[in-house]
Formats: C-alpha cells, sequence, structure tokens
C-alpha cells in the first residue's frame, strides 16, 4: 500500500420514487436525497466527514441501476466491509451492488467515460400497477418502426440546445451521443437505450418525449432533425415523466477504472 | 335484458404495498383498504350503496393481478364504462384490468372454482430495489432440485392445520391443492406457484417459509410431509413476508362464468 490514499467506489442501485434527486442539498436536512443518505451512512461507517462524487446526478424520482460514487478513503479500507455496512444503514430503496478500492486519482464524475440511460415504457391500453413505478404507461399505440427512424438522428455530435433546460450561462449544450435506440422487450414493454459521454439537464426526457409523439403519429419521423436543428426548447416535445428514466450505467477508461 | 339484473365483474390488479389487505374494515373508514377505495368509487360511478364481494381476502401487503370482484346492478348497466370511469377513480396503485357483466347468481367468492396464488423470491447476494417491493430477498442460496421435491407433497387433498392460522371454532382445515410447482426465471428469481379450490389463512405464506427452509438445507425435503401430519402450526416454518404474494388468478366453471 502506498501513502497516497486511495477511493472508495461504490456502484449503487436506487428506487428514486421517494426521494429528492440524488445531489445533496447542503444545509436542508430535511430534504431527502439519495446521497444524503449514502453521506450519512459512509460518514458512520468512516467515521469521518464525506463528500462523495456521483457519476450521474439524478433529478427527482428517477432510478439507477448501475450509479457510481466515488470518495477519498485511507488505502488500508476494506471496501467490501464498508460496502456491507453501508448497504444495512441504506433500506431497501439503495443497493450497494459492489465496492471496491480505486487509484488515489480516480474521481466518479469526471473519470466517467459514458453514462448510458434507459426509458422504460409500457404501451398497452390498460395500465399495470407493478410497472407503475418504473414505467411511463402509454396507452395510445407506439409504431416501433416510426419510433426506431426517429431515435436515429441523435446518434453523433449535435446541440441539443431544442433538448436541454438551461444551464449556467455559458455553458455548452454540444454532447456526443454513442447510441439511440429501441430494444422491444414483449408484451408492449418499450425500452429506449441512450448513452453518452456526458449529458445536459432532462435531455433524455426531452429525448423520450419528441420520440413518443414521433411513435404515435403525433410529429412525423423526420421531423426530429428539424427540431434538433432548432436549437429551441420549444420544438421540442413534452418533457417524459422522471419514473420511466433509470441511470443504468457508466462506463470508465480501463485507465481510469 | 330480463328483469332478473344483472352482476358487474371485474378484474382487478393493485399493488397493495400501502393498503391494509383487501376486506373493507366497515365502520372503520380511516382504514385504507383495496375493497373500500373499490366500493367508494363503485358508489360513485352506480350512484348506489355497494357491497362488493371478493374472490380473495388478500391480506396487508399482498399484491393482486387477477382479484375478481362482484356487484349486483340493473341488467341495463354499461360494464366497460363503469370499469374504465372507476379505474381513473383509484390511482395506479390499483388497475381495473376489465369489466363485464354475468348472470344473477354470479358471485365472486361462491362461484370461484380456484385460486391461484404466485410467490416470488429473488435468490441473489445483492438486493435488487426494484423488485424490493414484490419478491422476497433470499440471500442464502436456495437448492431448486430441494425446492422442488419439498413443494410435490402439497398436491393432493390434506389436513393443512399446520400451515393455518386458526380460522372460527369448527372451520376445517382440510384443502385440495391442484398444484405446486417451482418455476426459475432466471437470474436468482423462482416463483412458486399455488393453485386450490380454497386456502385457508396464510397458507401460501406458511408453505413458502416451510420450502425455503427446506431449499436452503435448514430442513429434509422429506421433512415437509412430517410437517403437513403433525397438523400443528410448530411444526411448520416462519411465515413469508407478504409482499412475496400476488393473487395471480381466480377460476371459474364455464357454467358460472
Amino acid at each position: 500500500m502506498s501513502d497516497a490514499g486511495a477511493v472508495l467506489r461504490l456502484v449503487v442501485a436506487y428506487d428514486g420514487t421517494d426521494f429528492h434527486g440524488f445531489a445533496v442539498q447542503r444545509g436542508q436536512p430535511e430534504v431527502r436525497t439519495v446521497g444524503g443518505v449514502l453521506e450519512a451512512a459512509l460518514a458512520r461507517v468512516l467515521r469521518s466527514d464525506v463528500h462523495l462524487t456521483v457519476a450521474g446526478r439524478t433529478d427527482a424520482g428517477v432510478h439507477a441501476w448501475g450509479q457510481v460514487v466515488s470518495v477519498p478513503v485511507p488505502p488500508d479500507t476494506d471496501a467490501e466491509r464498508v460496502g456491507r455496512a453501508v448497504d444495512r444503514m441504506v433500506g431497501s430503496e439503495v443497493t450497494i451492488r459492489s465496492a471496491d478500492l480505486g487509484p488515489a486519482d480516480f474521481d466518479a464524475r469526471h473519470s466517467a467515460a459514458w453514462r448510458h440511460y434507459r426509458y422504460t415504457i409500457v404501451n398497452r391500453p390498460v395500465a399495470d400497477p407493478f410497472r407503475a413505478r418504473y414505467a411511463w404507461w402509454v396507452p395510445e399505440p407506439l409504431d416501433l418502426s416510426r419510433l426506431r427512424l426517429a431515435a436515429d438522428p441523435f446518434v453523433g455530435e449535435h446541440d441539443f440546445a431544442s433538448f436541454c433546460r438551461k444551464g449556467p450561462e455559458g455553458s455548452t449544450t454540444v454532447r456526443r451521443v454513442l447510441r439511440s435506440e429501441w430494444v422491444e422487450e414483449g408484451d408492449g414493454v418499450l425500452r429506449y437505450e441512450i448513452r453518452a459521454r456526458a449529458f445536459c439537464w432532462q435531455m433524455v426526457r426531452s429525448i423520450v418525449g419528441t420520440l413518443v409523439e414521433a411513435g404515435s403519429g403525433l410529429r412525423p419521423p423526420g421531423g426530429i432533425l428539424d427540431a434538433l436543428r432548432a436549437r429551441d426548447r420549444s420544438a421540442a416535445g413534452r418533457v417524459a415523466p422522471a419514473h420511466g428514466l433509470c441511470l443504468w450505467a457508466v462506463g470508465y477508461d480501463p485507465t481510469g477504472a
């Protein structure tokens, strides 16, 4: 072990329904967030103040299967023991899927090479109460080939201004999308899979809302390119609800992971 | 249409997590039950007092996919319209899957030929927050062939006194089980499927708790027969938690359905 310190890496899954998002609301301990719950548990286990770094700051109601967080720790930390102890403290809505030690320069946010989000839709005339927390119920029929045609143009580097809620002044809305496709699970369940180096705020939900308008016939599939080129929020469709969205996985370069 | 009246039949799915079971608690309107919510909605739509009959009075926290309820209505009732109106009033935890009219002598409880329950277990070292409401997480490894051997003896007519919470004085605990088997879904998800003409109180959860003891090696699979023969609650295992249980389907004789 070197003196250089180490970083604890946790892969975390959560049901975001009853959380006000991931980001810790400093000075507002009454606002329950996933990050706040994790920091409190880590602080008790590590017996020190904890400020964790996170790969994707999911919004209120958004879920995660493969969220990644990191926090500097002494190099002799028993990562698996800490992971198990935290897992027992955070309740059944949050699960620590794995815990290990990374190099001192690992940072869950800045080391990430890509984020992969999954959006689930139940496309049936009748709702399914067991999916109500994790999928958007769309009763009007969606045409899968139209959805697929509409999803293609997002791949590549584009200015996503039409699909982003305004970020800080002067911040760019240019993003590079690596994957944008629909998967049919059967029984009316449709999944949209999108992977990019990074996303801007509400980008996935804005894209999904627009795609669903194309899939239901409200918008021609070719209209997606027009919406992209407009660089104007009003050119996109409605923002799809948070509860269908899940941060599925985060990728790291082999050098950083 | 005859003057003989008709009966409205609803097939209902619900997430039972936040309900105090199905049965209406008369005189206790502050206790939220699935039956209470349905009766209130039906009373508004039908503009009359409603006392519904139900196929399976599920306990607190137990779910349903194919629950059946019935209520007498005038023969000119538009069943589909009533079903849609009730569905809109009961929120996303409850779904009216279908609605139709049956003969005047149809009764969701007494006309039922069988009830089919499904119990879901997640058998993995790490929990899954998206199944936490609908499946029992059992981290210790279960042996599927032992589970199956242990499940077989339940088929047939037996006195289930070892697996029943005490009912009214003098009531029988003899039941006829038509099906008792495990289905492997993959990825550590195991389903126990049990069908019987009727069940006594907590019978399925008591059987599942005992089967899991056999599957984990705590109890020899052959010990199931001993437990059945003992006709004594203490011979069975712990009662499995409510949230893994779901009333999957109810069957009716063609003459009664």
